[in-house]
């Protein structure tokens, strides 16, 4: 007789606490721990694997598109901080500052980077000559540091994984494309490998980046209603290649300074993942980066015959470059299902003796519990499409909770009783300015402007907040 | 008319001044700059390329081991370094330390890891119980920082970029099958991907890593007859466990401490493949991890069909996986050329109206300037072929020099003599004892025990310097 035993017995439900729900998941997921030392995470081999597969489909989008990697120091001088002056008050009290190196009192602070312009900068100052030169257009994957207060695993940590691109261009229009380009390939690939479907537009200007020009941004939005920024691009302008002395000899032999543009994503995007699938049984993870696609669970494996057969689907299935992998561990079949459905895998085969007899295998499905018989003859060809359908259906399910989660406001009640009463976005017209911003915020319990999307609709001629003259549709929300 | 310009008119030439032709190829092939920070590098889009196809064919060896990433944190907290202690007398002169993080100084000091066995041990202290958690098999790709004084790049910078491996296992047998497992990987990695031969071995008590029980390395010889430890692999035992308590209960329900490995191989190995394979024209690439393994080169490209041509073969040949690029700029082919010798791309096309007549190219050889005349339609077969000839013959090359550099001394005055005349390595037996060691390295102008190779030689019953009598032959020879 097997026990019915579970890998998880229960998690907090995700409609009851979401936050529990949140740290519940990332630990019976196995996809962090926390250390000694707060906000600095370890992110162990099922956390790890999702960012390489997130980095492996990033970058190659990436380098399709010119992209050079590079790897700059970790550690910048304060003075070299100091360049360029809302950069160092947006970044100065979240600095981690190193004042010794060996034995020896260092002469000059340096500061572990929250981000790498200034280094970018610095380099390119003293290579940067011609428009031979030009464009460059560099990325890296690294490891930043923020002195965060409050922190939580992936949404918010103190170190985190990530990569920054940085570019600098002959023009501010070409720049600027880069800008764009760079943010439609993080659309791409969030709403295409991730199934997260996404707001695209501009920040305001009390939330861009310090010292950008412009910032661009995706918004996702988590199923307790709040948005996860998930991925920003920044139009520099001229204005840090001013301030590091960054110019070249255009084709006219004249001096001209350079236009400017960074962009990064960060191990943010695992909890976004996370809070947009998953559900009351764990992580339910889109089968583009899925680290394992499908786990075989042989039914009654001591049987003569179930082990050798789901050995022989097992290597068949990886030959046909499916990332799978085979359950054969002395837990019984319940433990085993509900470890897969924690650990979120997009399905699992089951065979025992009578499927083989038959001839057939079911095939659970992780995003809609369905079962499927599927000929052990057509996996090949079946099981791809499957994934695929999974894929889509994950995407469609998140968009539909996306698109009846927007609501629309035309007037400050409106607005405050819809916050109160519902989870979600809420569209509403703005006359663009920040005092205005800031009111909306307070009165509504935090929900501040997410961006000024796109895709921009005429609700109504008038400012929701002060009634003058409006300017932009903003989508407006809490956030993580 | 073309005008000859050369890329470079000429670097220092590498038997007039080794350090300096070293430093001239790290800039002239362009991998890395210097920044305001000493020590800590940046790695161009020519160097981190070489380093990708380091970690991408690393990785999948690792991998098929069952080995699995995470990552760690980059702080360690000053009270966990301290909890083993060979390894904080090894490790405390050449930390950075944190002491503020934002505006606070915090209450204790955190370290920027120069290497993370302390912060493993820490976490499997934690999460380790029984016997079926074990072994853990992990591995990190990362940056370290260790305040070296005298730093050359590449060879030894402050902050650089590794993979440290750490594993725990039940028994000591495990551990050190583990341990050379990994050796084996970088013998194997070393030798067939990067065309260095290798003195594999162990390390004296007095050359081995900080804490660990046994140490292994792989050695490699440099063209002006130095060593550079290329790879090591470490075998604790239960020293570090003992001190961090990591226990678990075995079959029989006892407890018991597990035992414990660590390897790293990192960005020094690019100073082995510049110094190694390097020549008068720069840097020499080994196909197998050349970011770009071939380039085409048209003459004449303004005249009709040429440049036609030449992408046609561009993108045939990547579709057959060459990682192929093509020099369209408008500087001369003279030019084209000694830029395409000096970042050491294994092979160039020469593709010229001519040559289309007659339906072939002309292919130069980077390892030994060989031209061959290929037909266009047989290039998809010979290129593999050829890259495949020019990777082996790389390592053939550089075995040969190994091979004739190394000699043998009964005596310390042959031994001295020896040193004093020629370049490279010396067999010599030991006693075992450090003094001896010690000794021999004053007395021979530095030359220091590389290790005791696996592969022993009876030269003689005694030590080369105190007459006793000897347990092993040791590789003696200077280092970087």
């Amino acid at each position: 007789m097997e026990k019915q035993k579970k890998y998880v017995e229960s998690i907090t439900a995700r409609d009851v606490d979401f936050a529990q729900w949140y740290t519940d998941v990332v630990k019976g997921a196995k996809l962090c721990d926390y250390t000694s030392v707060k906000g600095c995470l370890i992110y162990e081999p099922n956390g790890y694997a999702i960012w390489e597969n997130i980095q492996k489909n990033l970058d190659k989008r990436f380098k399709e598109t010119g992209v050079e990697n590079v790897y700059l120091p970790m550690l910048i001088p304060e003075n070299l901080l100091q360049k360029e002056k809302d950069h160092i008050e947006g970044f100065a009290p979240e600095v981690a500052w190193v004042t010794h190196g060996g034995l020896e009192k260092l002469e000059e602070r340096l500061c572990i980077r929250p981000t790498s312009e200034v280094l970018f900068c610095d380099y390119w100052q003293k290579t940067v000559k011609s428009y031979r030169d030009l464009p460059k257009v560099f990325n890296q994957w690294n490891s930043v540091l923020r002195w965060e207060k409050t922190t939580r695993p992936f949404l918010r940590s103190r170190e985190f994984l990530w990569q920054e691109g940085h570019t600098i261009h002959a023009s501010a229009k070409e720049a600027e494309e880069r800008t764009l380009m760079m943010l439609n390939i993080y659309k791409d690939f969030v709403t295409n490998d991730l199934a997260i479907p996404l707001i695209v537009g501009k920040k305001t200007e009390s939330e861009k980046f310090a010292g950008a020009e412009s910032t661009y941004t995706i918004e996702a939005m988590m199923h307790d209603g709040k948005a996860l920024q998930s991925g920003t691009s920044h139009f520099f302008g001229s204005d840090f290649a001013e301030a590091f002395g960054i110019k070249f000899l255009n084709k006219n032999n004249e001096l001209e300074t350079v236009n400017q543009t960074s962009w990064g994503l960060s191990t943010r995007i695992i909890g976004a993942i996370i809070m947009v699938h998953g559900d009351d049984s764990g992580l339910v993870l889109p089968p583009h980066i899925a680290p394992t696609q499908v786990r075989i669970i042989p039914i009654a494996q001591h049987k003569e015959g179930v082990l050798d057969k789901a050995n022989e689907l097992l290597n068949n299935l990886r030959e046909n470059s499916i990332r799978v992998d085979i359950d054969v561990t002395d837990k019984t079949p319940g433990w085993k299902f509900s470890e897969q459905e924690m650990l979120g895998i997009p399905a699992r085969i089951e065979i025992g003796p009578k499927d083989i007899e038959k001839g057939i295998v079911t095939i659970v499905r992780r995003d809609n519990r369905e079962k499927i018989e599927i000929k052990i003859s057509e996996l090949n060809t079946k099981l791809p499409e499957l994934l695929e359908n999974i894929q889509k259906n994950m995407y469609n399910k998140a968009k539909e909770f996306l698109d009846t989660h927007i609501d629309s406001a035309t007037t400050m009640d409106e607005m405050i009783e819809k916050f109160n009463n519902k989870h979600g976005f809420i569209k509403a017209m703005w006359c663009g300015s920040e005092d205005c911003e800031e009111q909306i915020k307070a009165e509504t319990g935090g929900a501040g402007s997410r961006c000024i999307p796109f895709e921009q609709e005429h609700l109504s001629d008038k400012c929701v907040y002060c009634g003058k003259e409006a300017k932009h549709m903003v989508i407006w929300g809490k956030s993580y």
